[in-house]
């Protein structure tokens, strides 16, 4: 798919970098616990953590050096330049969150073994078809928070009180947890407010169930087509060989 | 499917219609809280609210008017019928409930985006399939129920009370969301009760796990069908060629 | 698959009375709590359902005089023998269970609806498949439940206390309902205890997992080998004629 | 696949030693509660133990003794081997944990009942398809760990005090219990949290999705290639046939 510009030691090289910093971000969680942000420990992980950051750069600056806008044609390309990006923003946003962003160059590491580049591949390449079911469960969340904001929210304020309060309560409902405390809050108050959590589990289920399969069709579809159409090559291929033949056949004796 | 009597342009005023109108009740749920019900924001956006239903009660009469008796041939249409005339009963219902349910009319957009139809139509197509699982759904639910008030109902009166409330909690139970509390709450007094949750829980996952089979093998086999059908016809038609040109050759030796 | 050896209108009667004594079953719960189980209404419900008792034990009894050993081939005409005998135990085991069974009879509406018979007939012929999983999890529950014993048993009495307890427990955290609380009370106390409910939650995941594919699998394979089947004996017909064809041209020349 | 050099009715021996020996362990818990250590009847089973331990000793020394070097080539014998050495381990470690895992030799049953044998082995040759999901898994939630601790220690430090911490909390979201408590504890100190929690379960959900079809397809490939190149080979039989028959009749009438 792209082409590396340099050697596969120095690939190796960059792979060790990005575990490193992984530890390296790993114990800084403690350290900043231990001994404060201005301890000569966290100093020093710091310091490392910009080190390994440079170098991070350098090989960007590099590749977008050697293969100059084709760097950005790759997808892959494109993600280690925002992740390694995001280290220098800051300033308006708060700093913790800059900061704490600063592990997602790990995610770096599945470009670099082949099993997880797989799976994240195959990955991407599912979600346009998942897309449109995710549109229809957001939609059915909207429509279901704007009724529940409506019905509910004198009744339970905390989880119902405004229009994103009940989008989150439906989300934690989506996944099932804790749902039914929330409906034993209101169903004494409001009689049928059982009828909006049975027919919102309902057709979620339903919907989700929905998803699973499009993921699943899809997915065996490509795998069955690959299959299907080598064994239709193969009998095709032995039945156009027998039609050769009578082509010879029928022709061979009129010429006689 | 069904023909549209008007341009484009009329269809997309009416999606960007069902959008404005998904705004305006969203914005509504805040205002309704934060300035009260008579305030005038809340009068401006109920007015707005008012000036695109009839828009789209002008819709579906200019519709019914170019189409006739056809207009309800069409499940959408319907549907379109059945969702804007929600805004007129009232009456004897509680005013929150149907003014909650207007919301619904952002369902509309569903006939709108082409790939959300996609996936409703498949949903619904489903549907049937779905029907008797939940049938028998409804029946263990129903047993178990008449089953768990006879023995709990006094140990266990929240849960258990009468026949509504121990279906409900058995919906629950169905979710698996807090049935260790539940199960806790009468097992200690009630020797053997484990048996009643365990079984109920076991036959339901059973039940949902063919239910899912049920839907998956009844999406694949459309999907096989298709493609073998395709694939098979390839065959055939070949192999038929041959059988001609064979039955060709048969007959020409003899004419000559 | 079985003769009835009666009119459908007797079929229909059946079916009716199956109805009538779910309704009637589940009117008593609401009797028995609100007038009391000597209440002239819960005498004159039970006494209805004493009846239709009655005319299911001279159906059972015409049909096996009708059908003599024969009916005990059928599996439906077993379990509608079993069903209704029920009614008739009592003595020594406590009434108010033996009551609350009653209701299963209403399981026997399921060989009435069609669309009902076909599920759990296919449910029943999937469970064979199901069997051997189900005891890869119990072999699973009961491991666990030892080492849980031994380990937790002074740490959390009351999910651990025994064995039947912790078998108990780990049904829930099967179901994965609120294992974090029972992780949280156990793990301050045992270092490493993690390890047990992580590998346990792990282990069962995969082997639901398993049971999933087995089951789907399963269902597909029958599936397929019946439209592969189809598939296959159109295109075999269709060459075989060719190869037949061939034969008697081969012949007819010679003879020539 | 393996050769077992001794008659059935030793394995028979072993099968029911085996069970025998479960039975054991099962009852030690219930009499070292309710009779202490030291009791007589704790002694006598901890000595039968000691026995059955001792016969399977005897029939592994036995089994290395005949099949020399090979008897380590086969999984299940080197299954067997460590679950039997785990007995005699016991020094440095805690002895409660060390006795707790004699239950583990229960594991040896799986061999011996051919239903569960299949199941596992089937299972292990899905493993390495899993792998490397469950690889991804971790990774994503070693990344959220590293910001749930940068963000969520001082706000939560029951849930996100350390990195092995909000490991073990992101594990329990993972299986989606209790979450929404975790996330309403968070919410309302720091805005926009809602965002760690709904992604973090959006994207694993998705992974499960994968990993989920992942096994489905491999399973289902398998099968699907036994079946299709039974098929093939029939049809491609029958064609090859008519080929040759064909090959023949155009030799033939040249010879003539």
């Amino acid at each position: 798919m792209e082409t590396y510009l340099y050697a596969p030691a120095f690939e190796r090289f960059i792979t060790l970098l990005i575990i490193l910093n992984a530890i390296t971000l790993g114990c800084l969680t403690y350290s900043y616990q231990d001994h404060g942000p201005d301890s000569p420990l966290v100093q020093r992980l710091l310091a490392f953590d910009m080190a390994i950051i440079c170098v991070f750069v350098v090989e960007i600056v590099l590749k977008i050096y050697a293969q100059g806008f084709r760097f950005f044609r790759s997808g892959w390309n494109i993600f280690d330049f925002l992740i390694v990006s995001l280290g220098f923003l800051g300033g308006s946003y708060p700093l913790t969150v800059v900061r704490s962003l600063r592990i997602l160059r790990t995610l770096r590491i599945v470009r670099h073994v082949p099993s997880m580049k797989v799976i994240i591949e195959s990955f991407l390449r599912a979600l346009p078809g998942i897309g449109s079911v995710i549109m229809v469960m957001m939609l059915l969340i909207f429509i279901f928070a704007v009724i529940g904001t409506s019905l509910f929210a004198p009744v339970s304020p905390e989880y119902f009180g405004d229009l994103q309060s009940s989008a989150f309560t439906l989300f934690t409902v989506l996944t099932l947890e804790g749902w039914p405390d929330i409906a034993r809050e209101v169903m004494p108050i409001i009689p049928g407010s059982w009828i909006f959590f049975v027919s919102y589990i309902g057709i979620n289920s339903l919907v989700i169930l929905n998803l699973m399969i499009a993921v699943i069709i899809q997915s065996m579809q490509k795998e069955y087509d690959e299959h299907a159409e080598e064994e239709r090559e193969d009998i095709l291929a032995e039945v156009r060989a027998i039609s050769a033949r009578l082509e010879r056949m029928a022709n061979s004796p009129t010429n006689k």
